[in-house]
């Protein structure tokens, strides 16, 4: 630890994301991408970047994209808050929605940047075990609590709550803030954003990074009251006034346009994820009910961690978390139709060994 | 304040950055855009981005930017920090690096958002009254503190402290960082990031907003010994992992690649700025001695609030502080002839009436 550091920055413990190798010829199935690009409306608007775009500020409010997004959502404008990628949401969500004397609760087996953002802005946490099926039961959180952020489907699980089980957390904590993030809730899942003009303690997120085929731009949301939304922009403009640069702005907006595109994408994954978990399961695999672009699989006598090395040396990356009650499992993303067969043989060619 | 806010959220006063109308025809000379666009290379790479550069996540260490804008400063890619806008990393560095038990200093009159960060992350701050003339003078800072941030130059006043000044700020304080924020640096400045491999206590803050036309992108950077960067980092990856998007990743590696383009950007506006003063001087303004890509003036005779409205209505806007010791002066930036043209066109409209 440097000397110039602030005690905060040495105590920090950062979050590690899966593996981004760089120009490569890896199957690459490790960090929840869509395996097809974004809607040709998408490169179209990037084309049309101007000189002026470029050499001036972006809206630092982003309102058309705003607007559009919220339109779909059957919201409102002001029900809406944009940022860099749903992660900068979620870790302003933490400081200004989430931070209060009580702790607030998540899953302990969830996305693992949850107690890094705690940690960053000093919330404290408790962690809901999961049932034994590693499904959430909504009875856990009604606890004193400060807030409750759960990702849904869940991840790396890929089990999803029904918008029931959603309400009835909402209605046993009417007085704390229940963050649901939903970056992978097109996949077969159904949004709580329905649920929002009856909670003015829901705040939903979402992010163009996987159904959008949009990580490379950064761009992610929250719906929620505007109560909650102003609550967030007083952090953001505390923060960062412009987060979207305008290329991202104009080419999110571009995606949103374009639903047949996106709709028939999810499909694609869909059937591509229902095909590849019936193999994984004659394969000996136990696969969990997944409603995510990934599946989340436990061989029933392979060692998980030796099965990613086997994999990874035949040139296909999953994701390992070496954690407790999950480190039998790995984390396969669904690629397209070939790379799905790729793993599939060589899974075969692993197991055969 | 909504009882969802954390108290953090609703104690916040955010910063306001200057207006951004969208489309409209105005003469907009209030965020110190480049009138120019950005070096040709830029919009050619921007053309080129692939749905696979759209679909999968960026470098999250921008690594290939930041051994090309090392190499430019003549540093290793280990002493580069990149973020999302330099205000993203001047946010960073107030958690990570000037947050101590000892308040940090910065100028009086200053970039105004050094507070907001200093509350929104609970650091303790002393303000240095400017001298009379508005210069900063380095024997002010000899005083004992957790750490030290002035722009240089510094805005809104665009005077610039010479390298030499900056050593002796750097000698008298060598326990704690010293930011120098360097957004308007190319405008007739000399950069601090030559004064790095003396000082491991220096961090230099550039963007690439002004100087290379890319307010539209947001990226940001900072200089310093990897001890440093590597507290940055530690902030950086546990808040958000992909601060830059692929394209402006991308982008801003096209406009580090043409020299020429940029040397010959910012003499165009040295050279307006130089003749613009000189009016300015004609029509009974004071101009404050500008090394950026603004300049800062009073006028002997005209409220400059009436000045800054009497502007708005003919199409001219231009930035006005209400704040103590500079709320008779009007921050003008440096657009194109033409536009300056206009401005000193409804300039004399306004003193003749």
């Amino acid at each position: 630890m440097s000397r110039f550091w602030s005690e905060l920055a040495g105590n920090l413990t950062p979050y590690v994301p899966g593996e981004q190798p760089q120009g490569t010829r890896l199957v690459k199935l490790n960090t929840n991408e869509s395996p097809y690009g974004p809607a040709p409306g998408v490169l179209a608007a990037i084309t049309a970047t101007t000189d002026d775009q470029l050499r001036r500020y972006p809206d630092p409010q982003a309102n058309e994209l705003r607007a559009a997004w919220a339109a779909r959502e059957g919201l409102a404008a002001d029900e809406v808050f944009l940022g860099n990628g749903s992660d900068e949401v979620l870790a302003h969500a933490f400081q200004a929605l989430l931070k209060h004397a009580e702790p607030v609760l998540f899953p302990d087996i969830s996305y693992s940047f949850y107690p890094v953002w705690c940690e960053l802005y000093d919330v404290e946490f408790r962690t809901i075990p999961l049932a034994q099926d590693f499904s959430i039961k909504p009875g856990d959180y009604a606890q004193r609590c400060g807030g409750i952020i759960i990702p849904n489907p869940n991840a790396p699980t890929g089990i999803l709550l029904s918008l029931e089980q959603i309400r009835e957390i909402l209605i046993s904590q009417p007085d704390v803030v229940v963050v649901i993030d939903e970056a992978y809730i097109d996949f077969g899942g159904e949004s709580a954003t329905s649920l929002i003009p009856r909670h003015d303690n829901l705040l939903v997120v979402q992010t163009a990074s996987k159904s959008r085929s949009l990580a490379g731009l950064r761009v992610g949301a929250a719906f929620g009251h505007r109560d909650l939304i102003a609550g967030l922009e007083r952090v953001k403009d505390s923060f960062n006034s412009y987060p979207l640069d305008n290329i991202a702005q104009r080419a999110a907006l571009a995606s949103l346009a374009d639903e047949s595109w996106f709709s028939a994408s999810c499909q694609r994954v869909i059937s591509t994820r229902e095909r590849v978990a019936l193999r994984l399961l004659g394969m000996g695999f136990e696969v969990l009910p997944s409603k995510a672009n990934f599946v989340f699989v436990r061989h029933a006598s392979r060692d998980a961690a030796e099965l990613f090395s086997a994999l990874r040396e035949r040139q296909v990356i999953v994701r390992y978390f070496n954690k407790p009650r999950i480190d039998q499992f790995l984390r396969i993303s669904i690629g397209t139709d070939a790379e799905m067969d790729a793993l599939l043989e060589a899974l075969e060619a692993i197991l055969a060994a």
